[in-house]
C-alpha cells in the first residue's frame, strides 16, 4: 500500500482527491491537513464522504503527521506550495503538486505573471510538468511531479497531435475556453456566488490568464520554437467541466477524416484519451466524474481552419484524477488503477 | 459471473445499469435492447460509455437475445412490463422489474390508480416488493421482484423507524417530495424541456400521483393497520435527487436525539442508510451517483409533530441501485458489491 | 414626483427597488446609500443599470443625503434597521422597513426569535405591517410600514380566505416552503456560494426560522386565536422565486371546486394576486420579475386535507415590489403604478 | 395605436413579442396565431401572460383575423414564412419576419446553407435586413423587414466598428459564440431536454451554421468587400442570452483605449447598446430581458489580436426585441418605445 498525505484537503481538489484515493485499492490516507478545519471530522466537512473515513483533518504545521506518507499531494494555493514543499524535498518525499508553483520552468515567467519572485528556484529543473500523454517516461521516475492547469491540460491535449504532426500555422492558435465553477476553487466570492453565477455567462482574464504561459511552455517544448496563442477563459454556470473550442490554419488541405486518423494514432495507446468519431463533438456531461478527455475535431475547408474540441472534468482529468495517474506512473502501477469510473451521465 | 440482459435499456434508469453493471465484478451484461435504437452501438447513444462496451441496442422482440441471461432487468414502462415479464418467469428466469406493475398487492388498486386492467395477476402474490431495509429475507429467494419507486424508496425509509416503534399518528403523515428531472424518463416532452424546467419550480399531480398506494400499501404492512398518506411531489431543476420533507404528529414527547437514536439503531447494520447527527440536515447533492439514503431528523416542540427529511439519488437508490442490490441480495453476495462508488460532490 | 431614498441599496433588494423605482412615472430617487460602496457609480456595482442611473452610492452616516426624501426605504439587516429608523420617523419621513425589525408586535418575541434586545420598542405599535391585501386601510396614513418577508407573503396569502371562512382546523397547518437563492442576500457565503447550492437541495432551520413567528402573528389576528404551524424552509437552486405548499385539515367536506370560489372572491379586487383554475397549479417561473402571488388549490378528498400551492416572486412581491406596492398606497396612487411589468417567461 | 398580428405566436418568440407588446403604448394585438394552440386562451397556454389578455390563438388559416393588422409580425419557422408572408405583402401590409426567409440576398446561398429552393425569390430584393445600427435609414420605408437571427446580431454588432474603420485583417475573423437554450426554439426535443442540457456544455454544427452566410453578407457590405468568418455555435445551460467572442488580428497596433473610443463614438447615438469600460467584459445576466447589446473590448499586445465580447438577450434584441424596435422605426416612434424595461437582475 502506498501511503498518501493531503496538504489542503478542504477544497475541491481535495474532497476530489479523498473520493478518488478512497476507493484506490493501493493507497491507504494517512493525513490530510486543512488549516481552516483542523480538528474537524472529513465526513462532517464533506458529508458526501460519511461512511468511507473517521479521520479528522490535522494541522498542516503538524509536521509529524505526513512523515508516514510515501507520497503527497499538496493542493495549497500558489505561493504555499513553494513554501511548504523544498522541506518535503529534502525529506527525501515524492510530491504531487496540484499548484501551480512547479509548472514554469523560467522563475522570470513565474515572476511577470503571479507577480511574485519564486522562492524555490533550485526545484524548477527537478520538477516534471504531469501531463502522462507527453512525458510519461519522465514522470515515472520524478520526486516532485507539477500538476498541470485543468485549462492547459485540455488546450495541450487538444493541440498536440496537430503539432506534432505540422499540420497547423503555429501562430494562428486561438484557445477559447468555458470552465465550472468549481474550477474557481471553494472559498467564497461574491462573483462565484450562485446568484451572481447562475443563468450568467462571462470571459474573464481574456490574454492574461495565469495559464496562458502554461500551455505555451508545453507547445513550444513540443515543436521546439516559442509559441504564443491566445486563450480566453469563461466562466459557465455548471459545477463541473471544460470545454476548449481551439481555432489553427491549417499549412495544407486535409480532411476532417484525416485529421481524426491523426489524432486516433497519437492516442491510441492512451487509456483516457478519446477521439470521436466524424460528425461528432464532445460535451462536458459526457466526461463528468471520469479521468476521460473527450476530443472531437472539424475541419473548416471555407476559412482553411481547423476547430479542435477538448473537453474534460476540471477536478479529475484537470486536477485530481491527473494526479492519482501521475501517482500510478510513479509507482509503477497501471494507470487506470483507481480511476476506472465511468462518467456519472445523467 | 451472472448474466445479465436488461430489457430497455435506453433510457435514464437503463445507462445508470449500464455504467453500475459495467463495474460490478461478478456480472457479465449479455444483451440490452432497444425498440428505439436497435441496431446503434450502446456507446454512440451514450458518449459517457464509450470504452466500456461496444455492444448494440438489440430489438426486444428478439427474444433469443435473453436466452442466456440468468436475470434480467426490466426498464420498460408500466403495462409494457407485464407484456414481456409473464414469459420471461415461466421460462425460469429470475426478473427484476423497475416498473409499477408488480408493486401493488390488490390488482383493484393498480386498476383504480392506473385506469388499466392488470393482464398478469397471478403474478402479483409472487412478486417481491425489492426494498432491502424492509423485505430483505423474501427478495434472497424471489423470482420477481418488484423494484419500488423512486419517492416510496425515500419516503418509506423515512418512516418506517416512527411507525414500527409506534410514535407517531398513523393518520397524520404528510409526505412532501421534490424530485429531479431525471425522475420523469428520457422521453422529450414540453414540460420537462430545459428552458420549461429551468429556474422553474412546481408541485404536479398533488393526492393524485401513482406512488401514494405504493407507499401506503408498505406503510400498512409494516404496522398492519390500513395507513392513508397526503403525497405531494414537485419537480426539481436538478438532473438527480430526491428530497421527501415528512411530517407526522408524535404520540407522546420525544426529543430529537430520541428520534435520531431510534433511527441509528434501525438502520445500524444497512450499508446504505446513513443517518445524520442532530443540527444537520441532508442535501441532495450529498448522495449524488450513490446508493445512499441520508436521513435527517427534527422534533418541533411547539407543534409537537416530527419532521423527517429523507434523501436519494432517485436513479440510484431509488431505481438502478437499488435493483443491483436486490440482485446481490438474490445471488447471496455482498449488498456494497458493484455499489462502493462514493456520492460525486459536488 | 415622491423624492425617495434607499438605505443599504447595494443588496438584491436594494437593485430590485432601483429597477422598479427607476421605471416609476411618479419617483425621484434622491440618495441611495451603500456603506461598501460608497462612492462608487451604482452603475458599476449593478451593470444592469448602467443607462438609466449615473448616481454614486453615498455614505449612509451622511445624513443630509436622506434630507431630501419624503420616504425612506430601509435595505439595512435587522438590528441595523432599528438604529438608523428612529431618527428617521423624530424628523417626520415616512419610512418602508424591508427588515424584520417592526414586524412583530411583541418585542419579548422579537427577543426570543431574533436572540436580540429590541432598541425601539416604542416604534412597534406606531408600525404597520405592510400586507395590503390584510392591512390595506392602515398602511394608507402609517408613517412606518414593515413590509413583511417573503415566505411570510406567501404562506399568509396562501392561508388567509381558508381561515377567514373557517374551513380548516387552525392547529394543524403545515407550510412547507422552496425559496431561490437570492433570498439568502448578497453577503458571499459558502453555502450560497454556486458549486454548493447548484444542483442541490435542502431543507434547513426546520421548526426554527425567524420567519414563523411572523406568519403565526397575522394569521392570529386575521382568526382572533393564537394560532401555531409547522414552518419548514428549503433552499431551491434558483436565482428568484418563493413555492409555499402548504397543508390543513377541512373542518367539512368541500371540493377543490369550491374553495377555489372562495379565493376568487376574497382576491376578487386584489391587482396581484391571481388564482389557478382548478387542475392547474402555479410554477414560480410564471410570476419571475412580477409583483404577482399564484395560487393553486387542490382538496385530496382521500386524507380530507386541502393543499394550497403559492408562488410569489422573493425579490418582488416577497420584498421590492411588495415595498412600492405599499407606497403606492401611502400616496394615494392607484397599487399597479410602476408595477405593471409583466413577468419573464421564460 | 398600430394594429398588431402575430403569426405563429406560440414559440418563445412569439411569448416575448406578447410580453412587449403587451406593455407598448402604442399598439394593439389584434390577434395571434398558433396551428398548435388554436382556440385555446393565451393565457392558459403561458401563464406568464395571466391578467394581461383573454384573447385565444386561431388559426393561421383563418386569414381574416389578420386583416385589421397594420403590421403583422411573423414568428413562423423558414419555409413556412415564405409561404405564409407573400399574400401578406400583396395585400400591403407591412410584414416583420423573424424566421431567415428573406435575410439571404442571394437565392442561391439561401439554398446552399438552408436546402431548399426559395420560393419567394422576387421578395429578396424588397426585404431590408432588420438590424437598425446598420440600416436604419432603410427599415424606416420598409414594407418587408427581414429581423436579423440571434447570432449575426450579436457578432455583427460587435465588429462592425472594427470593419468600418478597417482597423482588422478582414479574413482573421473567428467569432465563438454561446447561446442559452431558448434559441433552439419551444419544441420539445432530446437533445434540449432540462436532463441532457442541464450541467452540460457542448459545440455544435461548427463552420457549418445556417448564421454564418448572414453574418458574411452583411459584414461584407460593410466594407465592400467578401468576407468569410469562421463561426462556431455553443449550447449554454441558461435559459436567455448570447455571448459571442470575437478573435480577429490588428492591421496596426492600437491600444485597449484607442478601441474602445472607436466603439464609444460609433455607438454614441443608439439607444441599446452600451460599450463597457476598459477591463471590464460583459455577463449575458447584465442584459437578461432587456434589448441592450453589451460589448467589451481587449487588446492582446502579445499576440496582435484584437477580442470583443458582445452578449445580448437572444429572445430579445436577438429576435422580439429588435422587432419591435424595427416596428418603432417603421412607424415613425421613438426607438426606444415599450423597450425601456430594464434588465431584470439577479
Amino acid at each position: 500500500m502506498i501511503k498518501v498525505s493531503i496538504l489542503g484537503g478542504s477544497g475541491y481538489t481535495g474532497v476530489e482527491l479523498l473520493r478518488i484515493l478512497s476507493q484506490h485499492p493501493d493507497v491507504k490516507i494517512t493525513s490530510v491537513t486543512s488549516r481552516q478545519y483542523k480538528g474537524a471530522k472529513i465526513k462532517d466537512v464533506f458529508l458526501s464522504l460519511n461512511g468511507s473515513t473517521d479521520d479528522v483533518f490535522t494541522d498542516p504545521s503538524d509536521h509529524k503527521v505526513i512523515k508516514n506518507a510515501d507520497v503527497v499531494f499538496c493542493c495549497l494555493p500558489h505561493k504555499a506550495s513553494m513554501e511548504f514543499i523544498p522541506p518535503l524535498i529534502k525529506g527525501g518525499k515524492r510530491v504531487i503538486d496540484l499548484s501551480a508553483d512547479f509548472r514554469l520552468k523560467e522563475h522570470s515567467v513565474y515572476k511577470k505573471w503571479y507577480g511574485e519572485k519564486h522562492t524555490a528556484m533550485n526545484l524548477l529543473a527537478k520538477a516534471v510538468y504531469g501531463l502522462p500523454e507527453i512525458y510519461r517516461s519522465k514522470i515515472k521516475d520524478a520526486q516532485l511531479v507539477a500538476n498541470p492547469g485543468c485549462y492547459p491540460t485540455s488546450a495541450i491535449l487538444g493541440l498536440a497531435p496537430l503539432l506534432k504532426n505540422k499540420l497547423i500555422d503555429s501562430g494562428s492558435i486561438i484557445i477559447d475556453s468555458k470552465s465550472g465553477v468549481s474550477g474557481a476553487g471553494r472559498e467564497a466570492k461574491l462573483e462565484t456566488s450562485f446568484v451572481e453565477a447562475n443563468e450568467g455567462f462571462k470571459a474573464y482574464n481574456i490574454g492574461e490568464h495565469r495559464h496562458t504561459p502554461e500551455i505555451e511552455q508545453c507547445l513550444s517544448q513540443i515543436v521546439g520554437e516559442n509559441i504564443t496563442v491566445s486563450f480566453s477563459p469563461h466562466l459557465l454556470p455548471v459545477n463541473r467541466g471544460i470545454l476548449s473550442t481551439i481555432y489553427a490554419s491549417l499549412k495544407r488541405h486535409v480532411s476532417t477524416a484525416e485529421v481524426l486518423y491523426v489524432y486516433k494514432k497519437a492516442y491510441a495507446k492512451e487509456p483516457f484519451v478519446r477521439i470521436m468519431q466524424e460528425g461528432m463533438l464532445p460535451n462536458i456531461s459526457q466526461v463528468k466524474g471520469s479521468n476521460f478527455c473527450d476530443i472531437g475535431i472539424k475541419v473548416d475547408e471555407r476559412t482553411k481552419r481547423v476547430v479542435v474540441v477538448s473537453v474534460i472534468d476540471n477536478l479529475v482529468k484537470g486536477a485530481s484524477g491527473q494526479a492519482v495517474q501521475n501517482m500510478n506512473i510513479m509507482y509503477g502501477l497501471s494507470e487506470k488503477r483507481g480511476l476506472l469510473s465511468l462518467p456519472l451521465f445523467p
